[in-house]
């Protein structure tokens, strides 16, 4: 059996190290972003192309999955845990690396960015599959709908903290939109779930089920904010000695990002609301300096097993292409404009930080997956709609680099609005 | 499904904190090293105490075992992997920050510790068990004899960083002898699984075995020593402008890590010579720097889940508290001697120098414990045998910290024998 274990060994090394060559060559060659070499490398070596035309084995390059293990029913992958690990690292590092002062400055445009990137991708995603798909039903529509309102915080956090522009105001609103983002989601997948499988739904029991999630948060956040001093005194300065207090605090991230699953939130939400509670203790810098290392190993392997979980031959089924085309328009221009309108107008962001906020919105990635997931599991959606579905939520993260980009350059010609830099970020991949 | 995934992220936080609480309670009430702590977290968290009274669930503080996995039959432990990732990158930096030098001016005497160390122990294994166990047969009190010759290099090496130590003479004697041992150890454990299987052995083809384990690391090490420019301009230089050349080190670590489990040597000892490779390099600084704090957060987790395997109900079978604790002085008494004669004579070490390599070589922890398990499976041991081989494994590693502490403490008293300092090491746990 311990050959068993080497090999999830080489499977680690091999996805980090192509994640990492693909990262380079993206940064060098393409001008993009590392995580969209990230993401790409994870597409080429999956056991779909790459992966399973060399290695033919269950854990190298692949999934490493077991049926029913535990006593559950369904499938477990187990390297789904080591990406896990590495999404919770990146968030808890964002976390910290956050002024949490520009974030509650930011918290109502970001507030009204998440409604507006909620509402515009819903209708869309409701009404393209409504078109398309007439036989599915109520229940698929919805499904399809609750797919693109959801947002993957990670690509686009990662792509500011390599830019170093998390503490912008349009970083600060991304963040806050993302995390409300994620509350509302909790109610939307609640409803549609509810009413997928009774055919009808209790509003007052999913808003309770948000209101839940969002108090939690909030709490936490609030902690972070006033109560820092204890956070140092009590939490902190016990592990100064050894100088282990930031290894200490990040081990903190990883029980608030299990505590927050409670209520239904999702784990890297949890993450990241640790960070933030730490980005207001006067530690702050240490435990940036000695996460930044841990994060740049871990982090590219989140990415790469994304790509990983993409089968591009589950695109080509008739019909799924047309409908993913459609609702991949949808949701890119959903929640471009869902986001950008409140930026701008009632949030005075430029008009390229107000499109930054859009774009950086757009990627769904593993969020959508899961959501996805979930419909297709509880019955809602067709294999075909959660092929759609996967392709929206791939090509979504994939086209958020490159469109994001040009807006950042235009922005540093233009002079940008910083609210207070991050000296840190700077050094990064 | 996804629930069972956050599972995995509690379990992780929780070894973690445990862990770190432990060691810290170690260092400063009872002036013992960190990994002294973490083992007992360990024991005190497991399934077998701790977890298994409070949590009772297959995942929280648990083994997450999953049975005949990927078609194969046998138990299959998840977080296991992440223990030997854990591993891996404790080896991988103690080799980054080896001198290299010194390293190989200690080889001869490391050499010479580690056959002592393997030929006391092999017979106090061998006859304690034989007068004991006289019915179990030859097969039997080889394979305690074998178990008895296992050197755990993990611990030592964590308490060498730990109290910035590693590049002393004592420290790259012990180091030496451990990778040599890993390798002669290749060698018996071949001959013994063949002897208890057919009842006869090729010596020839153990000495292969044993000489081809030992050529893949030697010339790696070659490579390293002889070629650190190449690997400074080709591997390394590519990754700078980005910041992440230690990241790819270190990745390049998993992958010598897997490679030299191909011709049956242990993966940390492939993971100790990819650092040594690096430690050659001009870049060893940044990358010594840049992996401590990937080191700190992940060692721990490894001598936790060593703890966590220990089921103090095991040794309380009838017969096996005898038969271990005759077996426990063989093991402490045979390396001790074995490897404090040829560090003191032909390797002109001090009193306490030879005692802190005597004592060093001590642990058997997981190597013992994978011996063991390869003999209860291949039924050259019974039940009986094989708690008494874990309370070995076990034992000899968690009285090793305790005996090493005197043996520092008069050496600096006396001054020591530092052949170059390393200053990194300082700060740490």
């Amino acid at each position: 059996m311990e050959a068993v274990y080497f090999k999830f060994i080489l499977s680690l090394g091999l996805v980090l190290i192509f994640a990492r060559i693909c990262g380079e060559l993206s940064e060098r060659y393409f001008k993009q972003p590392a995580v969209l070499g990230e993401l790409v490398a994870g597409i080429i070596i999956s056991p779909f192309l790459l992966g399973g035309l060399i290695f033919c084995d269950p854990i190298i390059l692949n999934f490493a999955t077991v049926h029913n293990p535990f006593g559950l029913q369904g499938d477990f992958d187990i390297m789904y845990i080591i990406a896990n690990i590495a999404v919770i690292i990146l968030l808890f590092q964002a976390g910290v690396e956050t002024d949490i002062r520009s974030f509650i400055k930011q918290a109502p445009t970001g507030l009204a960015v998440a409604f507006g990137g909620v509402i515009l991708p819903f209708i869309g995603g409701y009404f393209v599959t409504k078109a398309l798909c007439p036989d599915v039903g109520i229940g698929g529509w919805l499904f399809m709908g609750a797919v693109l309102t959801a947002t993957s915080i990670g690509v686009t956090v990662r792509i500011l903290m390599d830019m170093g522009r998390l503490n912008t105001r349009e970083g600060s609103t991304i963040l806050v939109g993302a995390v409300v983002d994620d509350i509302i989601g909790l109610i939307i997948l609640s409803i549609v779930i509810e009413l997928a499988q009774t055919g009808e739904f209790e509003i007052l029991e999913a808003v309770k089920i948000g209101a839940i999630g969002f108090a939690v948060w909030f709490g936490l956040l609030m902690i972070g904010v006033k109560l820092h001093k204890y956070i140092s005194r009590y939490l902190l300065n016990p592990f100064k000695r050894s100088g282990t207090a930031p290894i200490v605090a990040l081990i903190f991230g990883f029980i608030v990002a299990y505590l927050v699953t409670l209520v239904g939130l999702h784990p890297v939400v949890g993450a990241y609301v640790a960070g933030l509670m730490f980005s207001a203790c006067q530690e702050k810098e240490e435990i940036v300096e000695k996460g930044r290392p841990i994060m740049l190993f871990a982090a590219p392997f989140f990415f790469a097993y994304l790509g990983m979980m993409v089968n591009l031959r589950l695109f080509g089924a008739p019909g799924v292409a047309v409908l993913a085309v459609l609702l991949i328009v949808a949701a890119i221009a959903g929640k471009v404009i869902g986001c950008y309108i409140p930026a701008r107008f009632p949030g005075k962001l430029s008009h390229n930080a107000g499109m930054i906020v859009g774009v950086g919105m757009v990627p769904r990635a593993e969020v959508g997956l899961i959501v996805a997931a979930a419909g297709y599991i509880a019955g809602a959606i067709s294999l075909g709609l959660y092929g759609a579905a996967v392709a929206v939520s791939v090509i979504t993260t994939l086209v958020t680099p490159a469109m994001l980009k040009p807006f950042f350059k235009r922005q540093l010609v233009q002079v940008s609005q910083p609210v207070s830099d991050n000296s840190e970020s700077s050094d990064s991949t």
